[in-house]
């Protein structure tokens, strides 16, 4: 699969493509043993996916199976481990959709659910009339149904890391140091925004990363942790027994967002789509540019008015839609055929897939 | 322009296109002086959004001013006169966008921005690495920039009408009697929410305005207001004489929501879209159903995928694509050689249209 970037070879049809983010994973600074519990969480997320699907259960049992597990694992930015607001706080966004009758739930700034997907999933299935519930009104739906629809909920001191702290001290500080030099440097200017503004400090973290950041001599950089520790949104989409397709994205956010920010995670046809006459979608990325592209919803227009393949469409989605405002990140896809793709324009997602015959096959890079 | 509902003859290309809501507006029930009063209305908001471009200004400066208008209007279900949630508070969406830049801004859930569209706008532009900020973050967001961006924060006690509290009455009342009857009436099951379910109430209070409820001897309706007030979601595309295209949206959402509630305004790709190379698009109705089908980006597609033109795009977006779902509402859409689109699937929508030469026309039905 690793030498087959974007189209891993399988055993028959794929029934589950999942991801754990997209972004400047640098590989000489993740560690063995940190490649190996990504890897590891992945693989468990397909398993548990897929026992849905060849139990006979439904791809949107599966999904919200194999997200569970994703939001669980402290490794990814979703459930435990999601980052943080620039107020300490941590606010998560997620949203299913099955492909069928096209019905959607989705939860954005929820902070006491423990799966936030299975909120997403309480949505669709207990609030008929509602699409999207935000804020204090998301958790208030997710107390008053919890145990009806099973929801876990937790104290918001559950979701909190280690490496998410971390992660926001580093924010504040690249923030700060910024500030001081009174401009951004110039040749970061590269619109990460929705112009042509400068990087953003979660931006200039993963150039720093990478090494990149050293180049620009007018910049002092902090002392900070530089291990590699990338992590980001995760997804899952699949295709089950009577051919209904299914997605659920589920996210922390971005470090250090702005109280009340929703990335593209929780918003229909951006960052979470499923119709049966095309495909599932699952994104990761600098969530406002898939909002702005409207990518999810992208592959499927493709699809079904230009006619190109679900490879295809992803592709297009990813280097020519989203390459319009210059957005970084990558998708999972899926169809009714079992053909799926995985497309980012990042140097890694985490992603895997899972077989008919139930084999397995994960990546980073 | 009454007698061709949805291709109003102009004089040369348009240049501003708005809307107050579509929905099941009773002919019979509607006096003479709501009506000159909603019509008016839709005529201020045409004339301050058409000054905007006139003097040289961006299409996005002209769909807010428009936009502002009908927010201030109390006839229209948005800024003041918004519906409220279910606990009788008031919570407002809103969205804008951009078609050179493909930049926007939203707002859910705010409850203290005299004009949400104003608050819309300065996301987008003060807030260059996020696009939609909800709840308590967005309350907080306006409040910090209020200076800045010229923001008006009132108290939340603004917002309310004699109109919204007879209307929430109403719901809750329409809902007692459904609880009563242990069930809803089986005539009614059009899918209205997202599979095969039961009308909401709200929906009930439509048909009971038409007089269709009447129909179904099982129920005993509470004597309720029956006025033929009947107002919603309004919003506004344009085109400026660079060709860029926006749009903008604004609601209070859906009478008796749940509190957190967010409908397809602020969607960007459901409720509101713009792309110059396309169409910008604002849309109003049953909004659940225009977020499943993604309809702002469906437009869209339609034209750059499908090849077709605005008017037809427009068409099928709510003739084919919405009518997937059975959702119900309606859209305007605008490109850039002034070619403009109504269509709606209601009794009626609120809608008016200038031209480059200033003159304009209003209608309902």
């Amino acid at each position: 699969m690793a030498n087959q970037k974007n189209q891993p070879s399988g055993k028959g049809c794929a029934v589950l493509v999942v991801h754990g983010g997209a972004g400047a994973i640098n590989r000489e600074k993740l560690t063995a043993s940190r490649e190996r519990q990504c890897l590891s969480t992945l693989e468990q997320a397909l398993r548990a996916g897929f026992k849905v699907i060849n139990d006979g259960g439904a791809s949107l049992d599966a999904v919200v199976a194999a997200v569970k597990v994703l939001e669980d694992a402290p490794v990814f930015n979703a459930g435990k481990g999601s980052c943080m607001t620039r107020n300490g706080k941590i606010e998560m966004d997620a949203a299913v959709m099955e492909g069928t009758k096209l019905a959607a739930g989705a939860v954005a700034s929820i902070t006491c659910v423990k799966n936030p997907v299975t909120a997403a999933r309480a949505v669709l299935q207990y609030c008929p009339h509602h699409v999207l519930l935000v804020g204090g009104g998301a958790d208030a739906f997710a107390r008053k149904i919890a145990e009806e629809a099973g929801l876990k909920i937790v104290d918001p001191s559950y979701f909190r890391t280690k490496n998410a702290e971390e992660t926001l001290k580093r924010f504040l500080e690249m923030e700060k140091v910024l500030k001081k030099k009174g401009k951004r440097p110039s040749g970061l200017t590269t619109g990460a925004g929705q112009g042509d503004e400068d990087k953003s400090p979660a931006e200039l973290m993963e150039l720093e990363d990478l090494g990149d950041i050293e180049d620009f001599p007018g910049i002092v950089m902090p002392e900070l942790d530089k291990t590699g520790k990338k992590y980001g949104t995760v997804g899952a989409v699949a295709v089950d027994r009577s051919g209904a397709l299914a997605a659920a994205t589920s996210t922390g956010g971005t470090v250090g967002k702005d109280p009340g920010r929703v990335g593209d995670s929780p918003i229909i046809g951006a960052g979470t789509f499923a119709d049966n006459e095309t495909c599932a979608v699952s994104a990761t990325g600098t969530g406002e540019h898939f909002i702005r592209n409207v990518i999810g919803h992208e592959v499927s227009a493709l699809i079904r008015y230009k006619g190109v393949s679900l490879q295809e469409a992803a592709r297009q989605a990813i280097f020519v839609n989203l390459a319009r405002t210059r957005g970084d990140g990558g998708i999972i896809a899926i169809n009714r055929a079992g053909e799926f793709a995985m497309h980012y324009n990042t140097l890694g997602m985490y992603r895997g897939v899972v077989f008919a015959d139930g084999s397995v096959a994960t990546a980073i890079f």
